[in-house]
């Protein structure tokens, strides 16, 4: 951490910011310049972080050295992390994983239609909302529970794994005891109560990226799991909010080369809630292979029209198992499988 | 709600839209034009809002015609909402409210010296949280229970209402218990089974905009609350991101006066962290209340160089007394009383 | 047009309304709802979006139908366009276009030997800037006219094409002289009046996206050009301005496809200014590539420690060479040649 | 400036960056800490300003100390800046100076009625546009020379100074020889050559903020303005672009007090384009005066509805006239005149 001190701090602000930092068992370095004084203060960075030093008579800013988050980081751990989800799927490593179903699950006939077809197509994990976190309170909520059982039993009739997002931490029993890997939602990034408790499960969880979310904030919210102890946790672009409309979100692409520089942490795009539109899909799907990503979740429905939620940005089954075709092709031009 | 087809829609497209809408309950006006057809659809708005028309074949785009949001909108409930705190206090009338105090509870003491400098120099409410949101998780996460304890003994001796953060569903019953005012945080806006939860609370909530959140989206936000029973819902802006790095958040004045003709609910402003600078405080708390807000939300700490957290943006007794002296005069000039 | 009047709009108010919209030759239908009255108009949309019909007393909004720019969308000329370079190498056909060079011409050697590096590892188009849009007075300027003159000879001796930035209107003439395609910046997208004097030029205008614009204003922009009579507009995505700040800009990978949509220009992706980190360029240039885009904008340099501008987001001649491998592997995967 | 280094970093990666610091005549302070080394240079920052060091083998990142900016700096020149526009009316003193009229010059007789009412209620300056920067080419551009000859003709008869903006630099001798102050619009606050030229004008200039630009970069472009030796400057906050769409731009107020810190020019604050409707204008309008502006910017039309530009923006002249008596009270409020 460095201490940039203002033009006119006096000698005694100076002595008074020096003592404080040797208080905290840490070393000041004092460097004197033409124009300002400043002092690099070295030792755990973690004991100053707390520490309102900007509020310190003299002193002008404070600049960090260290990124704040250390169990996610790459210097923590060099190689990149492959989560292992049953015995022949994994996400991380060489192959790909395609996560690939409604936006909610509806109910089981369609639900099991959606699956088939997603799997044929080579889907591994089944998506499907049973609790939805809807802007409108007048919006469709999801099946619940009801939900779960369908997403339970579809996928083990097709023989597909299951991703589902939890929104309550009251649900949390619930959702481990029926599905795979546990989604939490952009909304829900910064919720942590609910990014503690899934620290404590045993399941892999993909995190997705607030919409006003930096990715330090993106990181930090992920070193909450893993400092719990769940160590399986995949980071989920799915688009910022930005000044243009045109789009639902704004797929922040550059955030899949950063992660993987500054992360050992898998990662997923989103192309389906990123663009919003069902158009776009294919080409952000590339897209996102192309800059290095893990895996893909796609929203698919058979009958969009009639979907409870989120029917423009679904794609049907047909253009799914076309767009299948089109990214093991980008798959196999950067190095990686599908 | 507007339907606009596309400029190539053939009339088999039209006429599976209109069988559509029909079998809603609505009635479909057509209107030819030259180089678009355009479907108006009169009939109760929220019945289409959850079909995906925007996917139908030969639908270019579809536009809302009426907000999404009933209980909070100025439509519904043509006067301000006034929120009674006590026998003496209330928020929306003419008189200001100003809520002041710690960031966090940190210690008896503490609280209980900035409390009594705050209550002198004229404000209603004390803050302080007992469970704060931190970005990380290396950082002071609340004293819980013990901070609701002190909250509430410290202001009972001072004679002042109290307001603190409820972040988990958990947590509702005791924050319940002791304070008088539930703070919804702004990582919490889209958080939508706590909304529902302090829907059935009779206490009054103030609910804080998301920090990448859209007026609209607060408003629905806070229709979750209404929806479930619990009116007395106040607005607080505090700052939205922006790509602005010299301050911590943009405050959203314009929010203020679009709020005020949106919505019959109280507007709060947070001059702390909309700046995240304790100098910008003062100007930017002045502004607020020229723009029309009904009160304030100020962090106040006597020793920010020891605050556990946001020191760099709260204010010392001093200029908050300073302050209040200067915002009385502004409230005069726009017609209120401090 | 649809103008949606508000709850309680009088009959006059209407009368006055349709009244005006009649009076410019235009035909209002009328539609009351249960809620809202709603006007469609009929005829020339031009004609009425130069009204504040939103000013009228009565009027809620006024939703337009159509897109405001004509001449380059793709409804106007549904075949993408190409455009010739000379006559072996055009951008919008199915090869690939790649224009790579340093930030900013400094000395002829240093542009000779990054022109023959990039040039061997098959880029067509050298760039470099002579005139240089600098945010402080204090940087490097460019070498202006002299600057030309070095991309002329180096380009000759080579054998490439090149573009090169105009930031006034003084100095086009010089550029046309001197280059084979003008750079228009995103600093400048909304410079009218270089917008207006570029569209009577004979040469190919690359138009760089402004980094706060959006894309319905960016092809406003392009449409100034074309009115003027200069068809050959090529659109430059190269990141727009978000909260994010790991990133110089964030890239906006939606807009490939999007532009794809809505207008018949080629897309150009500048993976270096929207990174602005030599690391994450390649990613981003596959993942440009992956999305649809025609070609590729880079800044390469020998000496990126002692680039005069931008060095940081500069990639060295092997890495360079190497990219073109990569890139190559990805646009067969995607149907194109490089 | 200092430079952090990578925790891999060799010494001779050190050395050598040592050595190059020294050769720019810098003196380098290095401080090895548990986890980094880092660099402290003492000297003048500008010599490294244009060194890519980031791009240095070792480097992880650089962090700049001073503000890049100095002559519109408040170290620079600690007292506020006054721009004298004639013999009894200042920018920058105690009394607010308030511009108002149409947004363009329409015709003579529009602009003379609109003159004699905001002369009558208080405005000094009479706004309105000869040269239209507008989004769409199929929009009114302005009518150029015969707008300034009009404005001067009826500022003379009313007894107003005058503000125009000034697009393209060959209309720059035009331009001064009609108006007393030279506004330079958004888009085109960096359009250096521009600003160049404005610098060597004797006239006060008024450089509003670009919609995207941080207010470090809206600093170094008026610093471009003072280094041509142009000091009456006047910069004016007229919103920015956010992702909220309820209103046309943000008003970034906190940008009031930022500025007032960090620079020693006047701040005029327009709440008419940063809001773009006319509703918010009177709120916003006093919100700027609380926060601190020296003046206010506003569009007023007699006839909005038939306005060639912004008319949904443009208040009446008897709102306007309202509007002052408020602004009156606010600005003694905050001890200033009007």
């Amino acid at each position: 951490m460095i201490i940039v001190l203002k033009p006119d701090a006096t000698e005694q602000q100076i002595t008074h910011l020096v003592k404080r930092v040797k208080a905290l068992g840490l070393k000041p370095m004092i460097s004197k310049g033409v124009e300002r004084t400043i002092i690099g203060v070295i030792g755990e960075e973690d004991v100053l972080r707390v520490q309102p030093l900007e509020i310190f008579p003299g002193v002008e800013k404070v600049v960090p050295i260290l990124a704040p988050y250390k169990l996610v980081s790459r210097e923590f751990k060099p190689n990149g992390t492959v989560i292992s989800l049953n015995s022949h799927a994994a996400v991380g490593g060489k192959p790909l994983v395609i996560m690939a179903g409604p936006c909610a699950v509806e109910n089981y006939e369609t639900l099991l239609a959606i699956a088939k077809s997603v799997k044929k197509a080579g889907a591994t994990v089944l998506r499907g909302g049973a609790y939805k976190p809807r802007t409108s309170p007048y919006s469709f909520q999801g099946l619940e529970e009801e939900g779960l059982k369908y997403l339970k039993d579809v996928s083990k009739k097709v023989g597909m794994l299951t991703i589902t997002e939890l929104m309550d931490v009251r649900d949390l029993d619930l959702v481990e005891r029926h599905v795979d890997i546990i989604q939490i939602g952009a909304r829900n990034m910064q919720n942590f109560d609910l990014l503690k408790e899934v620290g404590l499960s045993k399941k892999p969880v993909l995190l997705k990226r607030g919409m006003a979310s930096t990715i330090k904030e993106w990181l930090l919210s992920a070193e909450y799991i893993l400092q719990n102890g769940n160590f399986n946790v995949m980071l989920c672009e799915r688009g910022i909010r930005t000044f243009e409309t045109d789009t639902r979100f704004t797929l922040d692409i550059n955030a899949v080369p950063v992660i993987k520089g500054s992360s050992h942490l898998p990662v997923i795009v989103d192309p389906s809630h990123s663009t919003g539109r069902w158009g776009l899909v294919p080409a952000i799907a590339k897209a996102g292979i192309a800059a290095g990503a893990d895996g893909l979740l796609i929203e698919v429905h058979n009958k969009p029209e009639e979907a409870l939620c989120d029917g423009p940005q679904s794609i049907l089954p047909d253009r799914f198992a076309k767009l299948m075709g089109e990214l093991k092709r980008v798959a196999r031009a950067v190095g990686r499988d599908l």
